[in-house]
């Protein structure tokens, strides 16, 4: 009960905004009582900062697994993070939806909980691209910390626009976007 | 005072959110009347929908200039637009914050009227790129349409993270960006 608490408050906040859906609409929606939904969580906040939580950590654990992969060059885990970014977009496009626009909903107390996170995200991104510039596979006279925000810019865009079920695939995105990336668009 | 409703509420929906920023909150912080607020607007969606179109009209009318400047070629059209985007996170970041975050809260027939100049911002860049692709200024294997999001991206992006009273200057940042963009990052 407490994951289609959760599923379904990601659908109805992802729609309506976090403002806009109620408890009411949530319980509504599973047929359930509110009682149900005070024994999982304290309030409507509880479960926004649940949803945060469970995004970043998803994708943390993602990046995680590319990051520990010792047969993949930094290059090949910057196409393997993108990539992992872009495939997240099928499953969980409302979950971003919420995760980038409800922040500022969170408590202080929670915020502090999903902000490092983030931080954490973009910091593993920087650190791929630091070490390909230090074993030679990067150029060395651009700023990993400024890259790893444009790459992340490249990648979480597609949030807004990409739709996976469309004539482009996953993969042809993510190919088009990592040459872009490594090898530029200038002729 | 037209001007100074709209300002003040970009800076409360911006700080606080469309929903949370009351139209008393808006009056009160200027010290007129709710009279004042209902002369100039119907209501506060009314106010929601100006916010938007000046902020992607001022964007369109940059961009215009660049696109009509028959000195620039076009990856000199694709850097202006970059530079563009990013000098205007300094005077307009909580319009662009209001932008990204509250175009839920626009009325069907509002939203209508911005999501046409929205993605005429995206083609007018793709129409650069596709240019530049033609002329044999950028390369010809990769589609303009979804390298216009990737630039919209990067750009986009540091409306999130960028400082620009930080320690890098918009030029720098313009500059690191366009050389990925333009020349990628592999050595």
């Amino acid at each position: 009960m407490r994951e289609k608490i959760i599923n379904t408050s990601i659908a109805l906040f992802g729609e309506r905004g976090f403002r806009e859906a109620s408890i009411q609409d949530i319980t509504r929606e599973l047929g359930v009582t509110k009682g149900t939904f005070y024994y999982y969580f304290t309030n409507k906040e509880d479960v926004l900062m649940h949803i945060h939580l469970r995004f970043i950590e998803g994708l943390l654990e993602q990046q995680e697994a590319i990051l520990q992969d010792a047969k993949l060059t930094e290059r090949e885990k910057l196409y393997a993070n993108v990539k992992m970014i872009i495939s997240n977009i099928k499953s969980g496009a409302q979950s971003a939806r919420v995760f980038f626009r409800e922040m500022r909903h969170l408590s202080e107390k929670h915020t502090s909980q999903v902000l490092p996170k983030r931080d954490e995200f973009q910091r593993n991104l920087q650190h791929i691209i630091q070490t390909g510039i230090n074993n030679g596979e990067f150029r060395s006279d651009l700023r990993a910390d400024m890259l790893s925000f444009a790459v992340l810019g490249v990648s979480n865009w597609s949030y807004f626009w990409y739709e996976p079920d469309g004539e482009v695939t996953e993969d042809e995105l993510t190919d088009l976007y990592m040459k872009m990336i490594l090898e530029g668009i200038q002729l």
